[in-house]
């Protein structure tokens, strides 16, 4: 199985070629590329909408290579229903897989992000997920996406602090990372907040849970509903070089 | 007062030089540009990701010049939200001032657009205004945008039509037209529709409420919340010539 | 353009003759009448009950004049579906206006009002007009309607107090007026909220927003739905003199 | 125990002396007043509003007599939310207490009432007692509340041909009769659902439930919120002469 | 009329003879029994899970006996819709009833009960009443049930305590015990609250409730919907021996 | 990885022994155990409410056994909620996992169940899971669980036929089987779709969502949540002997 990750972000930079490695099951083949045109983070819709063009253009690269599934790895699922339209095999953004995922386990969740602007943002995702009714709140760590990594103590503070808060005040039972570069701190967050007299909270690392979304996708034989997502009629698209799937 | 329209396809020849003339009050100017890159028309979530990058860049064009509003002259309103973070002068979609005009004199409405795929669409762009619950069905007259104009009395009939399902089967006390292309029909169909029984329908011309919003915008001082459309923090966009206003 | 201004009120001497001069775009004319019977000041839904009999009189004469609107001058908006049904010419109140102009620009509103005793009551008009899930808190200034001014300054620092709370505690992103009597503050309220970290809260003065629709709609040649407010079968009212007007 | 019935309508002649005789229980004392000023019938919300000044003036008038409660014989609570702001005695209106009683026993239900042009009248009142989410839909029997006693077989196969319909395409588990002057047909309805392959089809009688509910709240010491609906601010009421309860 | 209580634990010891005498109408007879298998209290899924067997054995018991009504004393329902589906004769559980009682005298409602962790659960059963939207929060005692009598003057402040910040933190203009076993504290907790500025809040004591509602139902002769709760197809139950009854 | 399947019936008989084989992905373990008490089928509330008991005591079994997950094999989810307080290891059940996998592929969704009495229960089901908004409709094939294998074409069809109202009269984007028996159907009901103008319809067959569910927790290290899910205070249950797994 070979899932293509697309990272809508020009920082190739800030990615490791070992990033992703530990994020498969056995026999899943993990590749990943940049998007060329567009911002060097995503923290506003401003920044997903100056993203979204080169990320389908990848996403209509990735169509044409053998690849079964794609993930698009920003919380804000950028262009995820455009991608859907476009092609027909499996594309999954981490906020529905996420909140699904949270959905599943718990009977509400927090969104714990970068930045506090973020909130219609996640209100608009649950909304479209179906889920808006199990959205709690939307805190954030106050950290900036491109320097979560430089003081990895001072992020996990602000984690645990964040998520007693939502706990405590906001009634949530699950937290969800808010942004894919926080990628490995869920183990440890779950672990500190039992040590404060919350077991069991699950902590969902979204880029996982979009993974493991499309692994389950691709074994099941399943893609995204012709009805929500059709493929739409073919026309010009000046300035823009895209090739139709189909369908 | 001048307000800038901005049309987010490239199809500039369907653009009459008078197209706009008759919708403004006395005393408003009203200017337009078409967009340089992106699709013909716009009747999917694919068209609208290609048309974004292009129309925020006039976006910021206006906002250097002497423009005292935009109006985004398409249904879906594409970009506005990043539109509204990028420039602190009212920019105005025509989905939403058509969507709250129809809320203020009607119980529940229908959106009557061009292709039967555009449901989701608008059931989303619905739920960001807040109205979700008035909306009761998108219906279509299944022509594409570009032909909207080839056979005017045909597309007058299956207005009809369509409207009359509305109200009669999905309950719908107000009539908005899904494409701003369908300029032009609303008094005949409101007239038609009391011929055949139901008296005062309103029927709502997108172009028309969203320019009349923004003209009450800056009547009134107002302009879009800072807590909903923070400005973005300042980044660099490669491949993209934007400059921001500071808002 | 002529837009009656119908106060729901018998406190004549609280509304100098040039209250209403400034508030009209150029061209339009405003005419105003307070009613016969009924309380001097709106505060209870008592108040309203108490107040819609004489109101729908004055909106039967206003529909004999050469009146092109009118507008209920009451935060309530008190008898409006009856008045709607009663004649065929935009009749406008400030509680929807105002929520529907608030979610043109913001993700949410509170409701700033006169006494904390009203929350149930604009929930119900929230519902009303769709919006119940933009709506995230009523908070009030404590000071009856008929004392608005006699502390401007008071008046004032109440606002701002209540407004902070709005956005800080409760995620309001755009403030309304829940009195008209509130007139005249809007402007400085969102300079001072400014000053304070909150740039661009929308602060919306209801009686503009009710004028700037009825002007919208008499331009566009809205009225109110035929569905949502039929003409009622006509009858014998013991003790009222309404003349009908066939709609 | 004494119940007080107010018939917010000016026929008199249309209530019987022992039209209520048969719906309270043993040792419930039931009496009955209708209003001086008003229609003579209830079908839109204008009626409503030109009722509830009297209907008020004859709540006050209770409250100074051995009167436990008040049922509002009508089916749209006209004026519940200002009595029970008058008085403190339990107030109880039609509407509210069959929507609640349905609920009680059934996944859903429809109002089957006069004039197919009450629907948003009804869709405010679930909204207001919290159960908009169980009424199905507005179904009318197109007979105007002063001919429903005319032809009583033809009422009797109007409400069984709309029930049936209630039932079998707007998924319907229970049915609510949406007008007090159908006393009398529930049980006979139900039977004939029954024959038609409906078994135990809730079959409500406003009117009753109303008085049970009374009866209920008496009974148990109960009365409306203080917080809902606390007792407005004394003040001057030009042309009406309410006294107070000070509640 | 003759109501049975099925009471769904086995502390059959914590039920005094005399418990129930004071809670029906005159002519009221109410009898009470105990299941045999199952908790000694319901504070959680589990016990409940664990109660329902046996608890359907007693109303299948009941519905061969003289018995007119049968009340679940349990805040959670538990088996309602089972025992709904087994009997045609009414069964009514606390919980909706007193739910339903609460929203017809107010705008909202807290349930306050035994433990802090019952949040999730109240939250399913008000959503399964339709009243989801007035529920404003749950709140506990921190008292197990079966301790509740051990320190009454401990419960009553408790009550007052967490009343008051359900009141004034979490806007709820009324108050649902949320377990049986507070009975007879209703009445001096709403005394208390009217001593600290809150008068007339609605406490509502969910046995009394639900024996009223019994009450109404067989008064007026209405059961529960054979569309929301068909008679299940017979079949074999392996270990059980439940007897039908034909609906 | 142990995956153990609980069927709460006690159809055995019904149960090939490689009747789950081909369902999960290499390397996956799939077990699997029938109740001992309760119905040979579920098709009610009754049928559940009979069978959790037994199915509980299996839980807790498996727990004590090497498995790291359990599905429930059922499409009512019965006990879900207690056998998540009862255990700490992840339970899974096909109408949650269903139904989020769904959501996740498109706008809405119908369940398509054996019998059209089981409404009711999937809306319950939906709510729990937050995503009722997305349910469009509970459509049957009105064929007994036990006699789903008697004609294999037979249902075929049905399917088919139902499929198509729920697509082209519901606005259904996805089908979800509504019952664990209809395995193996869901790729040429898929098929058949498309032949008839339906591209790309999810459906989706529960038991396969809910192991599918199962791995991905097991995978990612994640159980149900402590705050949602608490453990229950120990206490006797007279009757059963499970014994607790302490969380």
């Amino acid at each position: 199985m070979h899932i293509r990750i697309i990272i809508p972000t020009t920082a190739a930079d800030h990615v490791e070629p070992d990033w992703y490695d530990d994020l498969g099951r056995p026999g899943t083949r993990l590749t990943h590329v940049n998007i060329e045109r567009g911002p060097r983070s995503i923290e506003s819709e401003l920044d997903e909408a100056l993203a979204v063009a080169s990320m389908l253009e990848q996403v209509a690269v990735a169509a044409t290579e053998d690849v079964d599934a794609i993930v698009i790895d920003c919380m804000g699922d950028p262009g995820l229903a455009a991608a859907r339209e476009l092609v027909s095999l499996p594309v999954v953004g981490p906020a529905q897989a996420s909140m699904q995922l949270a959905a599943s386990l718990a009977h509400s969740f927090t969104i714990l992000t970068v930045l506090d602007t973020l909130g219609p943002m996640f209100d608009q995702l649950a909304h479209r997920s179906g889920l808006a009714g199990k959205l709690r709140s939307t805190r954030s760590v106050q950290i900036p996406v491109l320097e979560l990594r430089n003081e990895p103590e001072h992020l996990m503070q602000a984690l645990i602090e964040q998520s007693l808060l939502a706990i405590e005040q906001d009634d949530a039972h699950a937290i969800i990372f808010g942004c894919t570069g926080m990628k490995g701190y869920a183990t440890r967050l779950a672990r500190e907040l039992e040590l404060r007299g919350h077991p069991r909270i699950p902590v969902i690392d979204p880029i996982r849970a979009a993974i493991a979304l499309a692994e389950t996708l691709v074994a099941l034989g399943l893609t995204h509903s012709g009805q929500t997502y059709p493929t739409p009629p073919a026309k010009e698209y000046a300035g823009y070089e895209l090739s139709f799937n189909p369908g």
